[in-house]
């Protein structure tokens, strides 16, 4: 492409709402411009990014076996009932009626459709395994869209879904489908973690997540240090403590703590560490009463892990001042867990305490010198709190560390939700009707170009991995009106350059040198050439990579197979 | 791909909700599904032919220069109340509320969104003239939707949309894009005509239908039989009768012609030639009048041009018998233009009649002898019929056909009607503000598909044209669970097929051989080889073309080379 004749225009302002820097430089770069909150048109730049995207996933799902279909964005709302999820999915599910008074969603997700699908054209085991997957527009209507196409209300996904005869074969579904979105972030050059995670609302018993490791990514992910144990910090599991417990020196005597409410307020009066306390969480039990949920002063609770905890209830409530009135003739705070009589469960931490602080469950007024098994039962020791960076890895090797990351992929096992639900069976080898078991795939493709570019960049703009770049490389002739000696190496190179089918870019705008490069920088083009007469008067080109801070002289005589080479072994 | 390996199955019976060819061949194929009323899932076979209509597309825009974008489906109901269209359009458009109860459309076409995009990003002479293309979903609420993928609610169109400085830059945009189409079509490898259409609601000064040729086509294309004049029935220009008019020979009389109401009756009570009578109709008037539109026995009204006739109401209307009584003291039936004291218009050729016979104005009567300037005024003569097989062609060259299309592409100069109206500007290179010129390019993707088949089809079933066939070769081993020889044959071919590039399906199923040929023909795949113990004993294998009627021998060490060479000068 000429940049001579290409309409739009780079900003050098930053958009005023524009939050995160993704947003912003796709924004600055014209990826991308907002049509309506959470609306985004894909101009050229963004779109040349866009197909890349696609490609790679296509091919890597071919490659997979899968099979590609597209199904309609607009899905009745009577599959829907159906599966039950018209009435349990919230506003996000952007209902509508057809101009017949027919109930429609523009589908967030396809497992519906999908699923009708199955029904229909699967009669026989033999037919089985298969994966059907779409590259396809959904629509989530969030109710604050932001961060650009990051969290968008129409956006692109890849959504893939498999279908077995056997939770066997679904299970070898599920680990082509995890190493095939391996091979994909890998050849998107991403750095990116796969990790565990829970199943959700979307149900069922087993999911991985994949991330794009990036500073501001919304999640954290938790691994360990030295083997390739992955989870997201609502799933990563916290072990019993080993070590022995400490002694019990102290004897339990009540204190005053005036208006101490807060883990610091204790800690500043008592002159304790916060890992010497514990706090005591009152939730509601499922059978209308309240549990007690004890951690260490510096855990925090896990409201994903609390919530599988026999008795509890779901989703995870914390009681209200009148049922803890009404349950234990108590007010809220300055609880503690001596004396109260309630189902308790204490983290496998805080169980490891020794002569530790809690409240008194009287007004300012604590505990000290608390010890289990003495002036209170042992307590359940659970895992219900997220971890610390230093605690030890599950996997039983090194400790754990944190990472932010934003999440782009997803593979579920549904097992047999759906197809439970919508009847989906087939005949088995013995001719009895079964019912399919299913998996469920999805990558953001739209949200994979934000997260490349938060990963990817610097004060100057972005800076595209290779196979993601919407050009390879541009060719920044200086002068290229006034000289003809520059303009004739130029046109040289760009028709070179093309017929080697390298995707390059000619700025033979006549703008000053320093808006040529800015743009290049801006935009992240990985490889820049600057052809001037001052080189070519000695046979040389100025390259410079996108990461580079200095330019290197490359001959005439030698650019195109120096390019070609990089471009090469960037593929590989 | 190994057709044992693919879930899906054939249909031998014809769906019965399928009224067109297309549609039954697209179900039996598999090609697609249906999830509601005008709503389709794209199979695997059916998305491999929508990609290639897709690319050769995309490479053809790409290549007329126009930029490639995607925009959001969701619009905003702001933008239609800017333009005018949200009241305008019918319950086509289909509407809906977000969560805010903010008014939103899934678009049917995409002018709004683009002329948006226009004015923010657009500000000079000096970034035009610019075209940007989509390749994307479109929704229209048909009230029936029918004929499969054909007249679909939920669809894929390529739209393009121009924006120029000036009228000249805008005709010059348009004609790259009538080029641009010819070529498109002809690489699809489709008999299609390109006529002249009329702009319809859409606006605009200037169209170009491009249609599919095929019997089963909704629209009437009007052709020269001898230069490329072509035109669709209602633009089509019928010319000023030249040839001397006849002699006038009859004196006027009235006859009675009871009950005659229509020209089939008066025909036979009077024993004359339809083309010796005419029809009066009456029409409303833009004033609250009525105007009488003359037309020969045997010609049709044509609507599009009537209603473009100075006094006419549009669109046109038949006057009411209440009407007809106000302004005439009539009853309807017997009507004719002897001493009708209203504005008259006569079609060319009804005004070239001598001796004519027409109503008398009272029941039960006609007038026969009647001509023009003797016993009543001579008419004004204009073009306002439907033309005829044999009528001369307005190029001056031969004589008129007409043929059955189904539309599949549609070029319009739109003018200024919505840069106008979101007040699209911007500088010339006087630094003064102007208006600018838009034009708009649609092609119907999904449709082309369906147009294609019912081009292209026999009793057996598809016949697929080179470049829109899912697979260029099917290869069909006789006995492959049974004999080495087959089988090794068989799997060398396909891996040398697949290393050639080509499009190979093999088909490994353990099913009779009638059955694999049956499927092969339904399919539609161009080139078909056979390969059997028989035929391999002697180093033969057996190939046939989908429209030959017999196979031919192939040597087997000719056969990579001869399909090669087809599928090479197919491309060309």
């Amino acid at each position: 492409m000429r940049l001579s004749q290409y309409p739009l225009t780079t900003l050098k302002e930053v958009p005023a709402d524009a939050e995160v820097i993704s947003h912003q430089l796709m924004l600055r770069t014209g990826m991308i411009r907002r049509l309506a909150a959470g609306l985004y048109t894909w101009l050229p730049f963004g779109l040349k990014t866009l197909r890349k995207v696609e490609r790679i996933v296509r091919e890597e799902m071919d490659r997979s076996g899968a099979l590609e279909v597209v199904m309609p964005t607009v899905q009745p709302g009577e599959l829907w009932k159906e599966s039950g999820r018209w009435s349990e999915y919230g506003p996000e599910l952007l209902r509508f009626k057809d101009r017949h008074e027919r109930e429609f969603t523009y589908g967030p997700t396809h497992e519906e459709v999908i699923t009708d699908i199955a029904r229909r054209e699967l009669h026989s085991y033999k037919q089985l395994p298969v994966n059907f997957y779409q590259i396809q527009l959904k629509f989530r209507d969030e109710i604050r869209p932001r961060f650009g196409v990051m969290r968008a209300r129409e956006f692109i996904m890849k959504d893939a879904y498999s279908f077995h005869i056997s939770e066997a074969s679904l299970n070898d579904g599920y680990r082509t489908m995890s190493e095939a979105y391996v091979r994909i972030f890998t050849r998107l050059g991403l750095k990116f973690r796969a990790v565990q995670a829970d199943g959700g609302s979307i149900g069922g018993s087993s999911s991985q997540e994949f991330h794009v490791l990036a500073e501001s990514g919304e999640d954290a992910i938790v691994f360990s240090d030295a083997d390739d144990y992955a989870a997201n910090l609502e799933m990563a599991v916290t072990l019993p403590v080993l070590a022995p417990k400490g002694g019990t020196t102290q004897s339990l005597s009540k204190v005053a703590t005036p208006n101490a409410r807060s883990i610091a307020d204790i800690c500043t009066q008592l002159s304790i560490k916060p890992a010497a306390c514990i706090k005591t969480l009152l939730v509601d039990a499922a059978d209308g009463g309240v549990i007690a949920l004890v951690v260490r002063g510096d855990h925090e609770l896990n409201a994903v892990k609390a919530q599988k905890l026999p008795g509890v209830a779901r989703p995870l409530r914390m009681s209200s001042p009148q049922r803890i009135r009404e349950s234990l003739a108590l007010e809220t705070g300055f609880i503690g867990p001596i004396g109260l009589k309630i189902p308790l469960y204490a983290d496998h931490a805080a169980a490891h305490l020794t002569d530790f602080v809690c409240g008194a469950n009287e007004k300012d007024a604590h505990y000290i010198g608390a010890n289990w098994g003495r002036d209170l039962p042992e307590p359940t020791s659970v895992d219900m709190r997220n971890v610390i960076v230093g605690d030890p890895s599950p996997s039983g090797q090194g400790t754990l560390q944190i990472a932010r990351g934003i999440e782009v992929g997803h593979i579920f096992k549904l097992g047999q939700k759906y197809s439970a639900s919508l009847k989906a069976v087939v005949q088995d080898e013995h001719s009895k009707s079964a019912t399919l078991w299913m998996g469920c795939y999805g990558i953001g493709i739209t949200r994979v170009v934000a997260a490349a570019i938060e990963q990817n960049h610097d004060a100057n703009g972005i800076c595209w991995p290779e196979a993601l770049a919407p050009f390879t490389l541009v060719l920044v002739p200086l002068g290229y009106q006034k000289s003809a000696q520059v303009r004739q190496a130029a046109e040289r190179l760009y028709a070179e350059f093309i017929g080697m089918g390298i995707d390059v870019l000619l700025d033979d705008r006549d703008v000053r040198p320093g808006v040529k490069f800015a743009d290049s920088e801006l935009l992240g083009i990985p490889h820049r050439i600057v052809i001037g007469d001052r080189g070519l008067d000695v046979g040389t080109l100025e390259y410079r990579h996108r990461r580079a801070t200095t330019s290197i002289d490359l001959a005439l005589s030698e650019a195109v197979a120096f390019i070609c080479d990089k471009a090469q072994s960037a593929k590989a």
